[in-house]
């Protein structure tokens, strides 16, 4: 099947004069979820992981994923196809120098690459050349076609402030940076900036489409007319410009002398390079959006408390179930106990994410996603995690808890791994910080238990998370490889530091967190903190309490009294015994 | 005097029909330390800082400093002429592009700035043009000629590698990276590459010069004949070509069609613009030999702890001497002291920057430079701060010890102070880490303890060092501004926390660490600490025991123990008495 399909675009790459095509992962808002209209990767290798690059060529064809992949990779391709590769350890731009030949012209979608991550092919020395429309277009006899699902009105009593005075600050922005407009690709950045929502793609509530924003704050939005039924029409108002993704093109040329800013990092490489022919300057800088969507107003920030309370109850409810059904679980039928609990919460609206619940070695796979080859009943005496989230018009929610299943206490190897990730946890928890620190100056102190008994986990400590937007929000974050934002008040991130054991076991012990100012009075400048949001038990059963300094002793026991304070009343009888005793005091 | 200096370089600039022209405090090689002929920020404006760059316009002109020269750059410089600017709060290419007429022509020195930093201003809008030769040089009628000292060999029992070694290894990193050749224009990586020393600027020593390094090892060395007599030019050997620094241009001409290697962060913009004019492909990529350099191999490793010793004699007589004579000292005259100890010490051959000598109020000032006119005495019952180091064939120091001159205990402000930089020192002395994590995710370590009270320092934790070479050395550095280049075994690094209170005190705490390979053989990775190369006491005086963890009075007293069994059997009785009281334990 996919044999034909990789012939079919060969046949296609050499009639368009191309001796190579990359073939990213990617829809044209370079988004984590994508429409199966996207799914050109999947189509052509049979691969259907979140991330990954193939790279075809002539005689020789290779598909990149990162660590999370490798296995799935081999799995679903043809190794006498593909030639499987680590993408961060064999980069594809190097892989590309070294076995094209000199002066081969490498085709690319520049609506499925960014400005940055194109330059990495350029400063290899490759030759690479825009190609449109998509090969794979010409000989995917059945691609699906887009999504076209209605944009509905966010209201204020969650988004909190008028499009229009976000129009208004952002147009400042731009102003303010010389610039006479800017080109947003990110649909969490339209939802944002016009307050409406939708459902495109799974797990993440927006409606697909492309948005200018001019430095007067006018915004003509391209969205098939389809989407936009008339009362999110009359919701937008009359400053926001209605244009079919068609005319796109010709509005871009239109910005002819101009300077445009457009996020080299996140829009496709097409802005630039439509700009830059349409003799407009192109001002590379970061979606002016992204920050203050990030940053929570105090309306959204009330959301998101309501949101995890709500949350937190199902998951309470959730975890006494698990307390007290032991062995008739298996992690497909445990997710989905859990997502009717959810269910029963009020206004929920769907996963965030697909749970990853993994029992025992399942737990060590970081992105485990169960499916009926893979469940398993969770057994005794192992340990079991659980991650999972939640959308809510008020608040998206992101929480992982790892559980003890035995009645005896857990070998000592769990107990210290455990608390050692419970370490990190509440060292960000209980952060002070001055203005201006970003998340790879602090991720560090999520690893400091670890590294000093030579130990670690292999991926970032947090991400931001959306005002029911994407739980995975930018542009700040808590991990070392990103770009280093400075932490503002409103950014809520995820505090989830690791640690796993490849082939027998997993710990992931997941809060979300957001930036407040902190109490510092007498400080010289604005110092700020985390506020937990995420309420729910840490297991008594996996704890070292030796391993545990007075304070962190102090944090558990208040953060528990919390849970039982604010969950507790929410609870039946049965589940609310169970809260009290899961949450009693840790210290004598 | 400078106003005559600015009248004559505007009219210049007008008879090159430029609108404006950056001067920076740079020499060609885009040094810390400049010869006199490079001083020419100083010769229009009147400002000796070590960084700053004015902006020259018809109508004005401004002056841009960082926030440790702002009143520095006041008073040596006259408000009439120059408006003061913070050069980070409000950058140039901002108040260029607000300030000069739009299409303005902008003249730069392409010798003088590097490509990222040009391109700051070509991102600002404005339009820049190369500018040869400098126009001040049309102007400044008595410049300075360049130094001409002469290069001697670096031996190899201080090298610990063969130059022709050296050059073998960066010629293969040449060819991995399929380039051709690499421009070297730090006289650092030159004196390391080639193994050989200078006196051309003063406290770092190597020799002002260029150089290309070819993929098959061939080196070209573009440097004034007088500075290499024949033992130099036999010892640089038959695979090292001489030339005149007036011979580059032309050879960089004759690099067309080759790939070539240029350190957009620290080489002129220069050779990028003429490798491009040329036909030259210009490969963007960190000067090769930075890397290598960093990592000290076993023999300069050795060489820094033998270095360390003899420094540290020195250091603790100077210490003993301060502690036994309070009263007599002023600043200038405590400085020349610890240099007078230093003169004593085998093979010391100058200071490595000229000491911060700072007492009272004066040790708030991070850059603090003692002259006659800011001289002054000692006092009782105030802190001294002393920031110092020295160059040895076998290695380079650096070293900071914040005292207390009273004989009654320091209040307890002092004493919170202290400790916790002290706890910050001691958590970086004591971090355990995994290959891959870079001075910016630990910096924070550093900070911690002041963090969480609302207290924090303005400069990066430390910086890179290096082998009888440059004080402040790359790529490495514990700062979380710098660009995040993974620590490896053999960096040196300062551990420099510090507390200023201004108009009062301030306090800094700083030993030279090594990067070494930490014993955690059950670790799934390598992992690295630090081991301590500086040896001295730290004042009791000022230690609030309550403040420090039973782990962190452990390091203190092991640390002291160390101090006395290295340092001990080299002082004279008096001295030894003293440190043995100084180090004796602080538990129980």
């Amino acid at each position: 099947m996919t044999a034909s399909h990789l012939a079919d675009l060969r046949a296609e790459l050499a009639r368009r004069g191309l001796a190579g095509f990359l073939v990213p992962r990617a829809d044209e808002h370079l988004g984590e979820y994508v429409p199966p209209a996207a799914e050109r990767l999947a189509w052509l290798t049979g691969f259907t992981g979140s991330a990954g690059l193939a790279v075809v060529l002539p005689e020789q064809a290779a598909l990149f994923v990162d660590g999370r992949y490798v296995l799935q990779a081999a799995a679903q391709t043809d190794a006498a196809l593909w030639q499987r590769r680590h993408i961060t350890q064999e980069p594809p731009q190097d892989w590309l120098a070294a076995t094209a030949p000199a002066g081969a012209r490498i085709g690319y979608d520049p609506w499925l690459i960014a400005a940055e991550s194109l330059q990495r092919f350029r400063d290899a020395g490759l030759d690479m050349v825009a190609t449109e429309p998509n090969p794979i277009d010409a000989v995917w006899r059945d691609r699906p076609g887009p999504p076209l699902h209605p944009a509905e009105p966010h209201p204020l009593a969650f988004a909190g402030k008028p499009g229009a005075e976000k129009r208004a600050e952002i147009a400042a922005a731009l102003r303010g940076a010389k610039e006479d407009a800017a080109v947003l690709t990110d649909p969490a950045s339209i939802a944002w900036l016009l307050n409406i929502r939708g459902s495109d793609v799974p797990f993440t509530p927006f409606a697909l489409g492309f948005a200018v924003i001019c430095a007067d704050g006018a915004v003509t939005l391209f969205m098939d007319p389809h989407k936009l039924p008339a009362p999110t029409r009359a919701w937008l108002g009359n400053n926001v410009t209605l244009a079919d993704r068609a005319a796109l093109p010709a509005a871009v040329d239109g910005l002819a002398g101009k300077r445009v800013r457009v996020d080299p990092a996140h829009a496709p490489v097409w802005f630039a390079e439509r700009l830059r022919a349409a003799a407009a300057t192109v001002s590379p800088g970061m979606d002016p959006c992204l920050l203050p969507k990030a940053c929570k107003n105090p309306v959204e920030q009330e959301g998101a408390r309501a949101a995890h309370r709500r949350d937190a109850v199902a998951l309470c409810r959730y975890l006494h179930w698990f307390a007290s059904a032991p062995g008739h679980a298996t992690e497909m039928s445990a997710a989905a106990r859990l997502l009717e609990f959810r269910n029963e919460a009020a206004d929920f609206r769907g996963e965030s994410f697909p749970a990853i619940s993994a029992a025992g070695e399942h737990g060590a796979i970081m992105h485990y996603r169960v499916d009926e080859a893979t469940d398993r009943p969770i057994r005794a005496d192992e340990l079991y995690l659980i991650d999972s989230g939640a959308q809510f018009p008020d608040g998206t929610t992101d929480v992982t808890r790892t559980l003890w299943t035995g009645e005896d206490p857990p070998p000592a190897e769990l107990r210290d791994r455990y608390t050692r990730v419970l370490k990190g946890h509440i060292a960000i928890a209980t952060l002070v910080f001055p203005q201006g620190v970003a998340g790879p100056h602090i991720d560090a102190f999520a690893r400091h238990a670890l590294w000093q008994a030579g130990l670690d986990f292999d991926h970032g400590t947090g991400h931001g998370v959306g005002s029911y937007l994407s739980v995975h929000e930018g542009p700040a974050s808590l991990s070392r490889l990103a770009k280093p934002v400075p932490l503002a008040p409103g950014m809520i991130l995820s505090d989830e530091p690791g640690y796993y054991a490849p082939g027998r076991y997993g710990i992931r012990l997941e809060n979300l967190v957001m930036v407040q100012p902190a109490n510092r009075p007498e400080a010289a400048r604005p110092f700020l903190c985390f506020e937990t949001l995420t309420l729910a038990p840490f297991d008594r059963a996996l704890i070292e309490l030796a391993l545990l300094s007075l304070d962190e002793i102090a944090w558990l026991d208040a953060y528990h009294a919390r849970v039982v304070a604010e969950i507790g009343p929410f609870l039946a009888p049965e589940p609310r015994t169970w809260l009290d005793r899961a949450c009693a005091r840790l210290s004598g």
